[in-house]
């Protein structure tokens, strides 16, 4: 099912079928990218990559699909034929997965005619926005917990099955260390974790014997919930009786605190711990936790050393969705890849036109300082300086100097439909995500209100876009 | 893999082989209930219960997820030979898929032995949080929009691929009309629908070439796309040209609108249409909608015929998950079932003991006027006065009169782990939430404020919970 070309929205296969008909089936350019970054910040990380590639390799109509659509009664024979044969055949560029990104440059761009380019945009879509939603959460919560263990927990609050496992995923790419979700550790070789539940306390005669009875199972890795009755009463004094009897073996243990004020709870837990000679004993928590609380935990120093995050990390919380979109940019008219433009009521939804290659500028350090979009295939002398045009506004630019190299950021992944690049393992991906997250500025980084890393036009870019643009308004 | 036993979190499965080892596996008795409604709403509709029972039917432990499970260290063999014929032969007791459902009472009931109850809790949330936060906001949405056409188009921006599956499924139950994605449509037979995108216009010379056409080809179902270059301008009139065409062969047509001032363009084109003499032209509108959005658009009088609605629909926006959660009420101690409790450093989270069943009174009208909990087993004679006793605090009751008739909500559907119910269509699932919602009073249905519909305890488990927290706090 996961690689059925029927998941797409019905519109597609609509506008194929008028394609189809009308002959008007040529080679075409279309960009994926998103418009603002979620939860306010100053980067994204994007993720999904691998998975669409897989999918869009493997993409076709099942006989069942193919009888589902003729029972519609809006498809034709002739055009139910061609979809049994359905492959994409196109090519497809993309940047890293694990790249941090920025609102309206290309993350992926797909070369193909129209009607192949048009079929996969809803699945597209649906892969890469949500796992970029979620990397670039797991980013900004790891990076407000100061890299400590972030676990995650989402499983039970995720937006489905499939949310679940892409989220797992996704999480652990932007920085978590593990996942409760066994099955995503078995489909994806992410590491698993897991305390308990307040039900296995109750299950028990007493706390404490729940207590005992899971340690003498799990001596290694005993993570003691306490707050099923009294965290401050027996919960955290039940868990002392059991770490000292840990103790004793050379064992160290945890607790975890799920309610309540976690300041004040770590704050005496961790002074009952001391005071019971029990300072290796860690304190994870959890509890509808985010980037936010995590921060201002983080700054009282608040004494937790892990923290199990699942409803926001899994979900984006409060910003569900990346706004990603999938534009026509270019369109073959006789031999000529011609840029397109589309323009709009709301003009920050006007695109860039044309076939492009985004190239990154970084510092001596390898920091990224600006990102300039100029055509595919333009080359850019690292050597000199280079001006950054104002996407929107004509009379704004500035000019790169102090910047040490370029990267081209689009690589092709897909040739004729095929894969053609090499998929990195997840942990790889994770660790470049890491590392790349720290070098940038930390102007970026900031939670509210952060600097705005700069996507620019170049000087053959701009020109085109800025005269398409005055093209159209002497039409109207 | 939809029913592998696998997608559960790490921590169940080391509960359940502490259990096994323990030799600590009564039968016992688990709810699933939430906290609060979401998006601030008076209510919500329980959706996800078809999936949910199918999937615990066929659960199982695949030979690969056994050797995954191996492989981790954490599981002795005579476990995973357990494992391996592993089947859920407990009962679930549940409200009827489609049930307008209320904070605090449970929506479901797991009586099974306690390694079995346990490994379902993460799949079991799964399912329902997220099918019934989107039946929700649907139904919210659809009750904003004065009961009007709602069409489903978020799989771009879905969650996953099961997210926007289950997505449209549950925005179907909640009122929505019709979805654009052609998997759910095969899958579930809701109606599928769309219209273009901007690249059906872009890809012809022309906009009114691109209408032309698309009229041609689809005649019956022709909605116009008129904002890709100016909505007042060219797109307007050339949906005109198109839309007198069509006129003269005594066929209708839509336009829609994706972007710009939803309220004074809808006004603008309608007046176009109109002196055009296209009285008949529908306009449907997109862009971000929500209840919010359109029930303002709705009381300012819109000329406005039929809502697309994707991002917030399917996601939930800015209330992503319903807070869902599974707790152990009752365990067997001897022959008895013994009521549990839970308590917590935040009251709200404190849960209600034992095994019980959920009474809905109704008035005359059959309209809802409160929820009573109260034992599973016990009778409640419709022709007397009862007491509602407040779950939270011992002084605050109120004795129900006006009550024309009593339901208890809480039915067998799983025997032995096996379907024992039948299973509505979701079209009647659909119907039924619409005709309810109807009938529930409008206090309730407000979006911003309503009013608190009461779900109380009766006398004798009011007694029992009250007595618990009593003994719980002379032990401290």
């Amino acid at each position: 099912m996961k690689n059925s070309a029927l998941l797409t929205d019905l519109y597609e296969l609509t506008m194929m079928q008028g394609y189809f008909y009308k002959q008007n089936n040529p080679d075409v350019v279309f960009e994926m990218f998103f418009r603002r970054n979620p939860f306010k910040g100053g980067y994204s990380v994007f993720a999904g990559l691998e998975d669409l590639l897989r999918r869009i390799e493997n993409l076709s109509f099942s006989p069942e699909d193919i009888e589902y659509l003729r029972g519609t009664g809006i498809f034709r024979d002739s055009f139910l034929n061609y979809l049994k044969n359905f492959r994409f055949t196109g090519d497809l560029y993309a940047m890293d997965e694990g790249t941090i990104v920025f609102p309206s440059e290309p993350l992926i761009t797909v070369k193909a005619n129209l009607i192949e380019a048009q079929l996969i945009e809803s699945m597209l879509l649906n892969t890469i926005n949500y796992q970029t939603l979620i990397a670039t959460k797991s980013s900004r919560i790891y990076t407000a917990s100061g890299r400590a263990q972030i676990m995650e927990f989402g499983l039970r609050r995720a937006q489905g099955i499939d949310g679940a496992l892409s989220a797992s995923r996704a999480a652990y790419i932007g920085g978590a260390a593990a996942t409760s979700n066994t099955m995503a550790g078995k489909q994806f070789g992410i590491p698993i974790t897991g305390t308990m539940a307040h039900s296995w306390v109750m299950s028990f005669d007493s706390e404490l014997d729940a207590f005992r009875k899971y340690a003498e199972l799990y001596p290694e890795k005993v993570i003691l919930l306490i707050d099923t009755y009294e965290t401050l009463g027996c919960g955290i004094e039940n868990a002392i009786t059991v770490g000292k009897e840990l103790q004793a073996e050379g064992r160290n243990f945890g607790v975890r605190l799920d309610s309540g004020d976690l300041q004040y709870l770590s704050e005496k837990v961790r002074k009952r711990l001391d005071e019971a000679g029990l300072k290796d004993a860690f304190i994870a928590v959890s509890n509808d936790l985010n980037e936010d609380i995590i921060r201002q935990l983080v700054r009282d120093e608040a004494p937790i050393d892990s923290w199990g995050v699942g409803t926001q990390l899994v979900t984006g919380g409060e910003d569900s969705s990346l706004t990603g979109v999938y534009k026509l940019v270019a369109r073959l008219q006789g031999n000529i890849m011609m840029p397109t433009i589309k323009l709009s009521d709301n003009p920050e939804k006007s695109t860039n036109p044309g076939f492009k290659q985004v190239f990154r500028f970084y510092d001596a350090h390898n920091a990224p300082l600006g990102d300039l979009m100029s055509f595919y295939g333009d080359e850019i002398d690292a050597e000199k300086s280079h001006r950054f045009n104002h996407p929107m506004f004509k009379y704004k630019s500035y000019r790169s100097t102090n910047h040490n190299s370029v990267k081209p950021m689009l690589i092709k992944r897909l040739d004729g439909g095929k894969i053609c690049c090499e998929l990195p393992s997840i942990h790889d991906i994770r660790q470049n995500v890491i590392a790349d997250v720290k070098k940038l500025d930390s102007t970026f980084k900031r939670l509210l209100n952060p600097h705005i890393y700069k996507v620019s036009l170049s000087d053959s870019l701009a020109e085109l876009k800025f005269r398409m643009l005055d093209e159209r308004s002497e039409k109207i």
